[in-house]
C-alpha cells in the first residue's frame, strides 16, 4: 500500500479556498511577526533582478556623494581649494571630489589641505574600499550562484502504459552541460472532506519506476503507475480529475560548471491533469547521427 | 529496545553539579594547553558582531596610519615636501598622505619625492591592496556565511498521543526560503547514580516519527512514543520530572539562497519539561486561502 | 541477472549511424530552440581557455577606453585641459585619461575640470571598480574551480582473470595529492536492432568487484567479471569485437586541495577492445623503498 | 570474518623496505613523467606557509616593478618629466612611477606625457589589478579553506577491555568548536611474505565498536575488538609487535565556522604498539562543574 507520511512539513489542516504551499518553487506562506535578520538582506540582494542590482549600485553611490559633498560643503571649500564665488560650483567640485575619494582614483586637482578635510577624506576613503569589497562580493555571488535549470512539462498525463494506468510528467535539462546524478521525489498530496466536514490533507510519497539516475542530457520522463500500491488506484480517471491534488517534486543534481549541488522545486495540481494523451518523443537524430533536442517539444503531446 | 550508544563523543562520565556540554548549540568544553592556529583568527573573524568587525578595521586603519606617519616623520618631511614649520601639522600631513597611500587614493598634493619615501610608500601601497584584499574576503565571507535559522520550541512536552504517551517538541523555520531536506536526529542522555555511588551517563537514539522530510515552510511537530522501545517507558511523568535527562540534538537541511546545507546544535534539558500540554496550532489560513505563521506562536502551549 | 535500467537519462531509441550521447565527458547532444541565460555566460567565462580570457580582458579595456575617449571628446577637451591643437594628440590625451580613471590611478597630470567632465568620469570610475570587481570574481572562480583529474586508460581489455573472462579497464590518479574515497559507477549499453528492424538501446548496470575505495594515490584497476549476471556473458569474445557497445562512467572523489567533491564522466566503445592483454605493473619501487609511478605506463599492456 | 578488500587503492604488491604510501596524511608516491597544471600552481600557492606566499608577492612586485622601470628608462624619461641627469636617480623614479601605477596609486608627482608611456602605463594598471585580483582570490582561499583540526593520539594500544582483547587510539578536537558527524573509516594492511618469498599486501576493513557519531566535543576512543572476526585474532600479542601492519585512517567531520565537509588522512605503525596499557581519563570537570580538556593528555597512557 502507498506509505502515508507523518507530517511532511507542511500540515494536515486545510480549508476550502486553501492555496498551495509552493508555488513556482517557493515558499507561499506568510509570515506574522517575524525578526529580519542580516541573511535577509544577503538573499534579498542575490535574488533581485541584475538592471535593480545595478540600480541600487547607482543610486547608493549618488547618494553617499552627496552626503559627503554636503559634509565637505559644511566645513568649507576653503580646506580644499579657494571658491570659485559660484555656490554650485563649489558644491559640484566637491561632489566631484567625493566621487575621485570614494573610488579611490584621486586625480588630486583637487585635494584635501586642512586637518578636517583630511580627516574625512581619509575616512570616505576607508568606507569606499569597504563598500566596492562589499559589491565584488555580492557581485561574484551573485554571477556564481547558479539556478537549477530544469524545466519541468506544463502538463501531466494518465494513460496507458504497459498495460496499466501511469502518471507521467517530463523533466528536461534546459542547459547545453550534462546534469550529473539526478535526483526526483514526490509528495502526493490529497485533500478530502473528512467525517467532521472539515478539510484535511493526507500525504504519500510517489512511488517512481526510476527515481535517480547517473546523468541527464536531454529529457526524462517519470512514470508512476498507478496500481494496487498507488494512493490513486481506487480512482477512476473522471474522479481523478475532480479530485483535490496537488504534487510536490524535488529535483537535485549535481551542476558541474558551478561545481555544486543544486535542488529545484515544483508542484502539479491535477487542473492540469490530461488524460490519454502522450507525450511526444523527446528526441531525434540528424543526418550525422547527433542527437536533437529541440527545447519547444517538452510541452508538446500527441492524443493516443 | 532503545538502541544504546557506545561513546557518543561525550563521554560516560559525569559528577553532582556538570555542566551540559552543549549550550545554544556551542561548546561549553574549557580547553587547557590548547595551541592557537590561524584557523581561530578566521573563525573569530567570521563570528563576532557586524560592529565589533568594523571596530577592528576602523582601529586597524588608523594604528597603521601612525605607524606609517610615524615613520615618514622619522625620515624626515623633506623628503615630502617643505615643512610647514609647525611639527603637528608636519605630522597630520605625513598621516593624511599615509591614508592616501594605502587606500591607493594618491590626490598627489603631497608625494614621495626622496628615494626613501619612494620606497616606503610603494611598500604601504602593497601592503594597503593585501590587507585590503584580505578584509575583501573576510566581508564576503562574513555576509555569505549563513547562520541555520531554524527555531526550537522554548518547552518540550510530554502528552499523550494517540493512546500512547509521547514527548513533543516542535521547530519553526524562521526564514521565509523553504528549508529543503530538513532531518533531525537526537540523543536522549540519561545521568544516574552507579552502584558505586558516582555519576554515569548513558546514551540512547531518539526514534521520532519521522526525522526527514522534503521541505519546511512552517513548523514541524517532533514526536518521540514513550513505548516498550523507549529509554522513558520505565518512568512514570512524575518520575521523568526528576530525572536528569539532556536531549542533544542535530537538525541539517539545505539552504536555497546559499546554496549550503547547514547544521544547527540544540539541546533540551528535562526542566523544560511540560506534562499534559500540547501546541498550539502551527498556522491558520487568511481570507484568501494562504497560510499564515505567526512566529509568536511557536512556543505557545495549551493545557489538555 | 544484469539489472536493466529503465530510462538510463541518454533514451532506448537509436538509428544505424548514431553518435555517441557523451563525448570526452560532455554533451554531444544538438540544441534546438534554446533560451540563453546569464548561467551559460558565467560557465562560458569560466571554462575558456586562459589565453582567451585574457584577450577578452584586454579587448574589453580597449574598447571601454575608447568609447570613453570618443564621449570625452565629443564634449570637448576643454572641459579637462587646453586642447594640444593637434586632433590625434587630443584623442590619445583622453584616451589615457579614460584608462587612469576606469583603472582609479588617476595621475592628475590631467583631471576633469568642467561639471559634464566630472559627472562622466566619476561614472567611469564606478564602472571600472564594478567591471574589475567582477573580474576578480571571474578569475577567482577560474582558479579555485578544479578539473576532476583522473585519467582513463585509453584501451579496454577482456582477458582471462581468475578462471573467468573480465572486463577492464584502469584509472590513475595524474595529481600528486590523494584523492579521497573516490567511486566508480558506470553504465553498460548495447544496442541492438530488435524485431521490427529498428535500432534500439538497452542499458544495464555495469557489476564491478569494487567501486569505492577510501583513496587512491596511484592507479586502480576495475574489474567487471563476464559470469552469468553479466550482460555480455553470452557473447563470445569474437561477437564481442562486433558488439555496438558504449560504456558510459562516472567517477567522483574528493579533491583535498579544492575542498570540494569532484565529477568525472568518461565514456569506452567496444571499437578499444583489446583481448587477450593484460594492464603492465601499475608501479614499481625505488632502491629506497618508495613507490613510483610513471605516468606513461597507463595505458601500457602486455600481450598474455 | 573479516572482509578482505579487493584493490584499496593502495596495491597488493610490496617489497622488504617498502616505504608507507601514506605519511602524515600526504602521498608519499613519486611520480614520473607528470605533466604539470594550473591547478598544481593552485595547490602550491594555496598549501605553502604564509611567510613564503608573503615572500612571493614581495618578490613578484619588487620584479614586475624592476621590469617596467627598464622599460620605461629604455622609451626614454622625456617621456614623463625632464631628466635629473643623474641616471640612478631617473630609474629610481621610473621604479617608483612603475609601483604607483601598478598599485593604482598614482600621485601624479610624475605621470606619463608621451604616447608611448600613456600606452604603456595604461597596460601595467591593468596588470596591477589583474594581479591584485588575483592575489586578493588567492588571499581569501588560503583563509577560508580550514585544515581539519583532528589530533591523532601517538599511539595505538592492544589491552584488555571487557573480557577480549582490544586494539585502541584516540582522536582529540584540537578547535573549541564543536566537529559535527565525525565518522572514522580505518583499512588495515598486513605485509606477509609469500609462498613464492615475496612480499605482498592484505587489506582488511578494520571494524570499530562505533564509527560515526553526532558531534565530538573533547576527545573520542576507538575501539577494535581483536575477537574471531578481526584479522588480528590469530597473532598473540608478541606476534603482533613483529608483524609488519599499518593502519590507514580517513577521518571526516563538518567543520561549522567554515561550513564545509572536511577530510584527514592518517595511518599507525605498528611500531607504535604498546601492548598493556590504557588511556588516561579524556576530560575532568572544574569546580563549577564544566568539562575540561587537557590537550597534553591526548597521549598519556597508563600501566594496566
Amino acid at each position: 500500500m502507498a506509505r502515508i507520511l507523518k507530517d511532511p512539513g507542511v500540515g494536515y489542516k486545510s480549508n476550502r479556498n486553501a492555496q498551495r504551499v509552493i508555488v513556482e518553487g517557493q515558499s507561499n506562506v506568510k509570515h506574522i511577526n517575524r525578526p529580519r535578520t542580516i541573511d535577509d538582506l544577503y538573499t534579498y540582494l542575490i535574488t533581485i533582478s541584475w538592471p535593480l542590482f545595478f540600480g541600487y549600485v547607482l543610486c547608493g553611490y549618488i547618494l553617499i556623494n552627496l552626503l559627503f559633498a554636503f559634509i565637505y560643503f559644511f566645513i568649507g571649500i576653503d580646506e580644499f581649494r579657494n571658491s570659485s564665488g559660484n555656490i554650485w560650483e563649489d558644491f559640484s567640485t566637491l561632489f566631484f571630489f567625493s566621487a575621485q575619494t570614494i573610488t579611490t582614483v584621486g586625480y588630486g586637482a583637487i585635494a584635501p589641505e586642512g586637518v578636517l578635510a583630511g580627516v574625512l577624506s581619509s575616512f570616505e576613503a576607508l568606507i569606499g574600499l569597504m563598500s566596492f569589497s562589499f559589491i565584488t562580493g555580492l557581485l561574484y555571488g551573485r554571477f556564481s550562484k547558479p539556478k537549477a535549470k530544469i524545466k519541468f512539462s506544463k502538463e501531466i498525463l494518465v494513460r496507458e502504459f504497459e498495460g496499466e494506468r501511469a502518471l507521467m510528467f517530463r523533466v528536461m535539462n534546459s542547459r547545453t552541460n550534462l546534469m550529473i546524478e539526478p535526483e526526483l521525489n514526490a509528495v502526493i498530496n490529497i485533500t478530502e472532506k473528512d467525517v467532521n466536514g472539515e478539510f484535511s490533507r493526507q500525504f504519500y510519497q510517489l512511488n517512481l519506476e526510476t527515481n535517480k539516475i547517473m546523468y541527464l542530457p536531454t529529457m526524462w520522463t517519470l512514470v508512476h503507475k498507478i496500481n494496487e500500491d498507488s494512493p490513486l488506484y481506487k480512482f477512476s480517471d473522471e474522479e481523478l480529475k475532480e479530485l483535490e491534488v496537488e504534487i510536490y517534486i524535488l529535483f537535485k543534481y549535481h551542476e558541474e560548471a558551478f561545481n555544486q549541488h543544486l535542488y529545484q522545486l515544483h508542484s502539479y495540481d491535477f487542473n492540469q491533469l490530461k488524460i490519454g494523451y502522450k507525450f511526444a518523443a523527446s528526441y531525434t537524430f540528424d543526418e550525422h547521427g547527433h542527437t536533437l533536442i529541440n527545447h519547444d517539444d517538452l510541452n508538446k503531446i500527441i492524443k493516443m
